[in-house]
């Protein structure tokens, strides 16, 4: 645990240089029985799930943190840190993480398994291939796009109409050349041409069902329920019709069971399923966590981007379905984010500016609403970057006061744990109140009531509208009577609104709902708003091109 | 090891009752460092080859199979089950095999682990995702796809032309909708549109370098080989333009450690790579046999369908490349195939017709010419059938007798190691004589020399003809001095012929080189004959249909 001041290492520097304890004293530590480990090399492990018992009880410590910007905010690093500081302080603690997905890891994050001294360990593995559990689900929805393409080949039985196939297949790659595609060229041995199109891995429907499944039986029940097309009189033709629902639980079978590593402090960590929060509902699977709440007392864990996003679909859709009540959320915010929200340029960014930053509070201020419109009492984490300045700190402590607003220092990538006592111990006196939490909407509420709610109560806007093909898709969900499902909006994570270069605070604005994609395996609506895509694309520059393997064996270039 | 005459189980069934040791188990009798051994679940592990001393000198004993047929032949049982008696016998053997693909698992085979009590296991992962390596394989040839059509789309500074790009996607799924395709549609912000097409991931040029490479080195440097296309000035631009091979590199590095696990007898098998060896090299790692060589005295290891495919490419690239001198060579046959060599329709097989069977031995003729003229003395394993009569039995081995080769009978798939005794024992007579193995062809001998030799020698056929476009082709490696490399066969395996439906030993023929694609990375010319195809699709039933996981768990469906 450094606290000198010299230039600090890089986050795979840090990584490669720490002592990991074997997984199996992890485990051990974790009290997780050793005929539920299955080892992945020295340093991860699955769990089977079916031999751990007890009840799922522990409190969870949600972690959300303000609309993003390129200055970084460290949500990763603070959930790290935070677990940390709770077991300095002798807390039963678990975290509970979504794995990386391969297509920012290329493109431009490099990584995403916290930094400094609040990082998950083994970096490379868990940044790359981790158990394989991606690829999995990879596999799980191309191999239903095959077959739903040969049933269509073979003479198509179930009347598909192939112009209504709203399943798409996936890469967990940053891949626009994929977005829109023609199959099925080259002739009748060739199989049949039509438009398709790929996601990325995150926002397959197969990921979103890993993530919500309580159980084998559930998985393969969701998988069933999937609607992949319609047929030529409009009918929705399900996974289920074309009998492939063992199949695909086969491929995820191994996959379901929860992946354990440990932090640089040794903190166990459930790392498992990763959708993300903008095109997906942004959260690890609900089997990792209930795991952990059966072994810890608290579970830390987070939701992808901003409380408008990741936390609003944790709250509104996993909690709900999971069957838990949330007992405390942390809201992370840096200096630097806080100045972009008032419109400071990311180059400017170094300068003290007391007055931007005063502007960009707004957004915090948004956040804060957001968790206290659930029902709970959100601590903010006022996570620290070296150009911070004394003046720039009092500022956002003198708002939290003013606004009865918890608020914790935290100095995680750089001191571990003990950065983040602070934020631990406002978190274990708000979780030991009783939790007050509550869903936005009832599921039995209209889908425009549902969306109203959210654009007002979360973004901060006036209302939505629908597109003339949204009003169409709203019209068949309803005659199918799907329309009592959650909503799970896709939209930029970039700004409140569905439009990336609105920042700080927006008001008045009106959302936009683009498309409904009814997802009934996983069992919610996908909105999706703006101009949001479920296939990114790589940057000019991808970190791909920094990446190699070293001559000692090592991985260069993951950050 | 049952012997009993009642109905035999299915594959699964046996695989699921089999004891398996602990894998640690299994690396301490083959003497595996145990700081080698990654476990991957208590039954599979990665060995770290660096970590394998001691130098690779175990004698090589291949399988290899008439032309394939839908009977069966059962060359990997018999694989396993020589493996599993030479140990019987004492001796210090292990296995290395191919991974199976998802395509055909998922598509007509169900499973690619050997049969009856001749079988390695676990045969459920083994099947399905195995360790990740073919993901990992998939995943690198996407990146780089996604890589390529990145650079072009952000100003394309090599000068690409996206008509000439030679590089495709692939997943490891048969997937006919996926063979040609076009992407980038959508317009200017969706990338560039261009035509494309997927193959199967084993006939990904990853997969042959992944299996040919000798270290991470040689693997970055085959890498960055790659040819991905051309410039509009028709110069051939590489991975190593791209810069990217470093990025490939770490994607694939766990994934190039060999997988050990066990035969059901207890034996170590490496199974590790696994291209086709009608669309690709089809052979295992060189990696993991040379790894089983500095562990093992004698190492049993196949190439896949006939000789005219895997065995073939196993003499004139793999072992050529690896640097070893096979000292056997197993060909395995059935009756039922001979009878449909000599043209009894499967319906039929289970009557006995010696006429047919006389008819049939013709293309076994072929296959053991074939060996011997790699200078290498062929054993004929003879692999019963329930339906086998002594007459046609003894009609196969006065063949034998009066053609001077070595035949022996085999029963490994009811009988395991004791069924394949006879076998073992020819073997061990063979590997006991200096080998006299030489390479078909020189490297230095003209493209088309080598391919008539290969014709004329192999296939017993008449000659090639190449078409326009591969005369394009041929010329244009000749003009950038790629002709030096082996050659690597596209072709049916069902005929020695390119033409799928010429059984037994057709004469006369010409083969037609369709296409002539540079592997520069593998380091071999890919002729593409008559009509094969680098994508397969799936049959009207797909195996995926009778898949499924019961409810303790089990897998159901693989056979």
């Amino acid at each position: 645990m450094s606290t000198t001041t010299k230039k600090p290492k890089s986050d795979i520097e840090i990584a490669n240089e720490a002592t990991m304890k074997p997984i199996v004293e992890i485990a051990e530590n974790a009290k997780i029985p050793l005929d539920a480990v299955e080892q992945y090399g020295r340093f991860k492990a699955k769990i089977d799930t079916s031999k751990i018992s007890g009840t799922a009880n522990a409190k969870v410590v949600l972690v959300t943190a303000i609309s993003p910007t390129p200055a970084g905010e460290g949500k990763s690093t603070v959930t790290v840190g935070l677990a940390d500081a709770l077991q300095q302080l002798n807390q039963r603690v678990m975290v509970a993480l979504r794995e990386p997905s391969l297509g920012p890891v290329m493109g431009v994050k490099g990584g995403a398994t916290g930094g400094g001294y609040a990082q998950v360990l083994p970096m490379e593995q868990i940044n790359l291939h981790f158990n394989g559990d991606f690829h999995a689900i990879t596999t799980a929805n191309n191999a239903l796009s095959a077959l739903i393409d040969n049933h269509i080949h073979q003479g198509n039985e179930l009347h598909i109409d192939s112009r209504r196939i709203i399943w798409k297949r996936v890469v967990d790659l940053n891949d626009r050349a994929l977005r829109h595609v023609t199959v099925g060229l080259g002739g009748p041995l060739q199989g049949v041409p039509r438009e398709d199109g790929f996601d990325i891995t995150v926002a397959s429907e197969i990921m979103a069902i890993f993530c919500l499944a309580t159980s084998i039986k559930d998985l393969k029940q969701r998988l069933a329920r999937i609607v992949i097309g319609y047929t030529y009189d409009r009918e929705p033709v399900t996974v289920g019709d074309l009998k492939v629902e063992g199949a695909l639980t086969l491929i995820l079978k191994e996959a379901m069971n929860p992946n354990l590593v440990q932090t640089i402090e040794g903190t166990p960590a459930l790392i498992h399923g990763g959708p993300f929060a903008n095109i997906a509902h942004g959260c690890n699977s609900i089997i990792a966590t209930q795991t952990a709440r059966k072994l810890a007392d608290i579970v830390v864990t987070e939701a992808g981007f901003g409380s408008d996003l990741g936390a609003e679909k944790f709250l509104n859709i996993k909690a709900r379905e999971a069957g838990f009540e949330p007992s405390a959320v942390v809201i992370v915010a840096t200096i630097r984010a806080l100045k972009m929200h008032g419109g400071v340029a990311k180059a400017n960014l170094v300068e003290e500016n007391v007055a931007a930053l005063q502007d960009g509070i707004a957004n915090l201020a948004q956040h804060v609403a957001n968790i206290r419109n659930f029902g709970l009492e959100p601590v903010i984490a006022l996570n620290r970057f070296i150009t911070d300045t004394e003046k720039e700190l009092q500022a956002v402590l003198q708002w939290a006061e003013a606004n009865e607003v918890r608020i914790a220092r935290t100095n995680v990538w750089e001191e571990g744990g003990k950065g983040g006592i602070e934020l631990a111990q406002h978190v274990l006196e708000v979780i030991n109140q009783p939790s007050t939490y509550k869903p936005l909407y009832e599921l039995q509420e209209t889908v425009e009531q549902k969306l109203v709610k959210i654009v007002q109560q979360v973004y901060g806007g006036a209302g939505v509208q629908l597109t003339e093909v949204a009003k169409r898709q709203l019209a068949a969900i309803e005659k199918n009577g799907w329309d009592n499902l959650p909503i799970c909006m896709a939209k930029t994570q970039y700004s409140l609104s569905d439009q990336p270069g609105l920042l700080g605070r927006p008001t008045d604005f009106v959302v936009t709902i683009r498309e409904i994609i009814p997802k009934l395996g996983a069992g919610f609506l996908v909105c999706l708003t703006g101009d949001i895509m479920t296939m990114p694309g790589l940057p000019k520059q991808p970190a791909a091109l920094r990446m190699d393997v070293a001559e000692d064996g090592s991985a260069v270039g993951l950050f």
